[in-house]
């Protein structure tokens, strides 16, 4: 009966504030070693800090881990998908039947990729702060730190033969140089199916209890034989129980925690709500297409629960923003600053204006809100290609300094021409057939006319007196940018090529252009203001804080900690593991692969024949209350001995919030247990000799 | 893939009213014959709802049926419970360890039990409705109908051989005579341990995924010998899957559907808060002396979970209450009604005012919040058990026609005094030790003296000038209202003995009893005018939608149906059936019976030791969409061949506003699905002789 307790402590806590004691990503300079002596007892010596950074790797947006001495790595599912994916053909589908390498000679290879372990860390704040001399302008100053920085970058370079990268913490309150190791040829070993590495599909994804198999194992090679890492992640043969302490060892992408509260009321009231009421439109007029025969529906499918999952994850997030306590919390920290700010001249005079100024710009928003949902290429696919072809063209026609941001930069045009002369190109990356774009062009034109009135110069321009679906029709019909060789001429052609465009698409976003540019030139004013003063609060903080709170993510290595534990929802208190019984129950209870219903819990064969031999018991996956967000997929999560224990791969619904703020009574974190990877490895998918790599010690 | 639709179509509710199509329990004389043909293209027989009428039993509270043709009865554990745990002793822990008669030899006579069939429904509106004349005054013809309904009951008694009851259905718009025949001889055959009963204890209480096999079978002697009910149900050997229409067969308790928008709005604004606001406070109270060691957390523990038990009731609710779209709907209806009686000049006359009245009373109710939140026996169970017995000596010295309705009529007056004489007479049914008893007396003294001030005259009345743990401390240690021998003399000597009472707890509360008494008279009166205008209100409804819609729940026997259905929550789809295998992922999920956690899913030895035989994929419970609410369990579900495929027993916790309003798209029955019970029947408890005689054709 001992953890009813947890509902009473809750109900206490319900009418206090909530605590904040787990949260935070630390950076491996500033662990939060006084915390994790005085809740846990443990004291991390420098050889586990060190053996649990060198045994972890980026993978560029996710995160992985060496799990052998033979340069085996485990990441998620979900972060070499898109590889396997690419390495799979007709014939060998392996994203739906897995796969085994039986030997060294079977591993694949994955193009294209590059992890990197994160060897080296150097402060070069006070270095790069050198370089600014007195009476230098701003603008001599940028330049003189950016010089300092290559120097740094070159010379730490020479003498390491790593690769650097400069890492702005505290949003600029301390630079750090990030020294990596690269590996570039990256094989594939072991994936399992995409039903079990998904399963529950859409449906489960951002929940909890789950009964997701998402791990791959990779190995990396140099010099065309396996790595030999001088660190890898030992597999704990123990196995975690309820309350023992984890830390997850990852790349965090992005977190708003320290948006002002009037940022935080912006998304509430206006930011969310936008992007959920054009969301719930889009699933509207794309269901009432489906409704047209089986064969619409079929093609409306996956761009419906493309736009569902994302509803479901914004929705978490407002919902985290309607919770009074934590707003209180946010208000409440935020005047304990600006009290401190205030106590400051230096501080008051550069940063005390600064949350009014972030006020007002968001006030000025509001009036960009309507043209900003409206205006655009009114849910048509091709026009929304003509547009940014048309831009494109304009934009690289002046001065690179003079650009948007996104025309800037030699790497993010490469991506952007990739993109406008590729197959794929419309919603959720697929291309609707022409039935589906008139249909939601004609909608689109529609609700433009409804929401901004017939006169507007931009239904004008847009409808040139036509009626919607007149036009949508016209236009699908007789452009030729469904073909991407035409898309590619106009690419490369610029803006004299799309200036000779007889396409009618091209030839009325050459129309619209100059209103939208507009738009996007007042947003971008508000935005810089925003910036700015959002910079100026971050400095102040960092100056009245120092590193006693962790620094915003930055996609750059941190450790999070928490104990695997239970939490109240739905009703009840949320068992702390799931177990392979557990799978078997979410697949029968909807009738099996024979039932009538939902096929998002439907087994391979392979698990229903090997069930007598798998240990039920073995726990599948489990939830701790570590603080992570996006980009933390694939991390390792380790015990206090440094051994791997989980495979991080999302969080549970009552999370959702975390971009903004972090409670340690819901917010849990949903991990592999690694106990489950072994157990399949050796009982559903014959790979004895993966099982024996992994627990050599 | 197919059943991802349920998405859609619950986004585009969303946005629209949600429906009502499943509402209702229905009346045997007025099923929705329509609504099933059109909806379901099922067209039941009279046979078929003779059959299931006739197997079907009344318990008192619960429901049962018939499920074998030598009379065993299947029902809830917790519908047994009682029973079980009167019949066990030390030795024997029935409800520990659960209990299988292995011949009928073995059966056990549970006394005090009755069960019974409806038999017969006679119509005797008219008939009554003839008794009146006109020229009666209100009172001659409330007597001339009663005495009306005496002579038909006799009448029909004679000529049926039954036990008749009347039944007034729609407020009074229908009045009937509904015929039992009553069986007295029950005794016990099976029940499972507790811990398979409740599994999951109160956290999964109104909660769905669950894994309760909360089923109990008697057998029905008459004459000393099994009983041959002439209709039973066959258990269906084809099992239920997703989608399969269900029929739950049943006596629901009461509904509040016909409140009024006001009385609604009052329970969200006022009702439900105060009573939150008082359960919360005791918890903390509760806990606060849990923490004065283990042996004071051990006193504490039942009692904090039944007060958070009714907590999560409660709050689900409130939450009902706060839902904007079906507080949109209820106003609808009520505006649609109201219209509806405007243009009838009639029942404009009697009616039209009514909703203005019951808001004004409940706005005059307001008044009385205060005092009813605070004036009472400040938690003390030993005061509150003098308060009761000085009132029930003062209202037995009054003639019966001016006694408070609960001192009227024997049968009510029994359970009073034996309540009153008895050993466990405080919170949840448990005499708190004097420590504890001291501790909330103390504490409500405070609290009352910091809600209504110390020169409020219930204060000085409670108090006289002492100080509350003082008080508290003396009158506790010093009263011999411990004792049931001095209860039971006070009780059974009445006023005079009460008045001549020198226990300090009796002297206090003759004190303190006039305060109250007047204070319940303003509350009556209220109460009165509610009650007076929200049956004119039921009536015109009567008289405006006739028998289109099902009558509010009377504790009689009903008919709902539905589909087994997934329901969205907790971010994904709810499957709609749970199994063996995830009441044992639901186990380990905690650790097992070793683990450090929870023991609310523990499981005896036998259900690990017997896994292996078990089939794990055999449905536990389901979820289906069927309007029942708390006095529907136990009953039986049947699909439409009308036989036995599971057994009624809770709700989700998205149903908990069902007795104000049915939400079809999140509000769901939760049944035991009976082949978990052929399952364990078989081949946990050993008992295969049940199994065939539950299976006989």
């Amino acid at each position: 009966m001992r953890l009813r307790t947890p509902l009473l402590s809750l109900l206490a806590l319900a009418l206090a504030l909530p605590g904040r004691a787990e949260e935070g990503m630390w950076t491996f300079d500033n662990l939060p070693l006084k915390q994790l002596k005085e809740k846990y007892q443990f004291e991390p010596g420098q050889a586990w800090i060190d053996h649990v950074r060198l045994s972890s790797l980026s993978l560029g947006g996710c995160s992985g881990s060496f799990v052998s001495a033979e340069g085996l790595v485990l990441t998620n599912h979900h972060c070499t998908r898109g590889s396997i994916a690419r390495l799979s053909s007709k014939d060998r589908d392996m994203i739906k039947d897995g796969f085994v390498a039986m030997d060294r000679s079977q591993e694949i290879k994955m193009p294209g990729l590059t992890y990197r372990t994160l060897m080296a860390m150097e402060n070069v704040t006070e270095r790069v702060a050198q370089a600014v001399k007195p009476g230098m302008t701003e603008k001599q100053a940028a330049e003189a730190r950016a010089k300092a920085l290559d120097a740094l970058k070159s010379q730490l370079e020479k003498k390491q033969g790593l690769t650097f990268e400069t890492v702005n913490l505290y949003q600029g309150g301390e630079t750090w140089m990030y020294g990596y190791k690269l590996f570039k040829d990256v094989r594939l070993v072991a994936a399992p199916e995409i039903a079990l590495a998904a399963f529950g599909g859409d449906w489960d994804n951002f929940t909890y209890p789950r009964h997701d198999l998402d791990f791959s194992l990779v190995r990396v090679y140099e010099d065309g034989k396996p790595y030999n890492p001088p660190h890898h992640l030992t597999w704990s043969t123990e196995g975690l129980q309820a309350g023992d302490l984890t830390f997850v060892v990852g790349h965090p992408g992005r977190t708003y925690r320290q948006y002002t509260l009037a940022q935080m009321t912006y998304d509430r009231t206006a930011g969310i709500p936008d992007y959920l009421k054009n969301a719930r439109r889009t699933v509207a007029l794309l269901e009432a297409f489906g409704q047209r025969g089986p064969e619409q529906a079929r093609q409306v499918q996956t761009l419906i629960l493309g736009v569902t999952n994302g509803l479901k994850n914004r929705e978490g997030a407002l919902k985290g923003l309607q919770d009074a306590a934590a707003m209180k919390r946010i208000e409440a920290a935020e005047q304990a600053l600006r009290a401190a700010v205030a106590q400051d001249p230096r501080l008051q005079a550069s940063t005390g204006g600064s949350w009014a100024r972030i006020e007002k710009a968001l006030k000025d928003q509001e009036a960009l809100r309507k043209p900003a949902a409206h205006l655009g290429a009114a849910r048509s696919t091709t026009l929304g290609q003509a547009l940014a072809i048309v831009r494109l063209g304009d934009q690289l026609a002046l001065p690179e300094a003079k650009r948007l941001t996104e025309y800037r930069g030699e790497n993010s045009l490469k991506t952007l021409r990739a993109r406008l002369s590729g197959p794929a190109a419309g919603m959720m990356g697929m291309t609707p057939g022409k039935d589906l774009e008139i249909h939601l062009f004609t909608c689109g034109l529609e609700d433009l006319v409804q929401a901004l009135g017939a006169s507007h110069p931009y239904v004008k321009a847009m409808l040139g007196g036509r009626k919607p679906a007149e036009l949508a029709k016209e236009l699908v019909e007789t452009t030729q940018l469904g073909n991407p060789a035409t898309r590619k001429a106009l690419v490369e052609g610029g803006q004299k090529a799309v200036a000779a465009s007889p396409d009618p698409m091209i030839i009325l976003a050459r129309k619209l252009e100059p209103m939208l540019l507009a738009l996007r030139l007042k947003q971008d004013a508000l935005k810089a203001v925003i910036d700015e003063h959002a910079a100026r609060i971050a400095k102040a903080r960092f100056a009245v804080y120092g590193k006693t709170l962790s620094p915003d993510a930055t996609g750059t290595l941190r450790v999070s900690y928490g104990t695997v534990s239970a939490y109240p929802a739905n009703g009840t208190l949320i068992q702390p593991f799931t177990t392979f019984a557990g799978l078997y129950d979410r697949h029968w209870g909807w009738g099996g692969n024979a039932g009538k219903a939902n096929t998002d819990w439907k087994l391979p064969q392979r698990w229903l024949d090997r069930m007598s031999q798998v240990d039920l018991k073995t726990p599948f996956n489990f939830a701790h209350a570590v603080d992570t967000v996006g980009g933390n997929s694939g991390s390792p999560v380790v015990n206090r001995k440094g051994e791997l224990v989980g495979l991080l791969f999302d969080g549970n619904i009552d999370g959702l919030p975390g971009s903004y703020f972090y409670d340690e009574r819901v917010n849990r974190s949903v991990s592999v247990d690694v106990r489950s990877i072994l157990e399949a490895l050796g009982k559903v998918y014959d790979a004895p000799h993966l099982v024996k790599e992994l627990l050599a010690r």
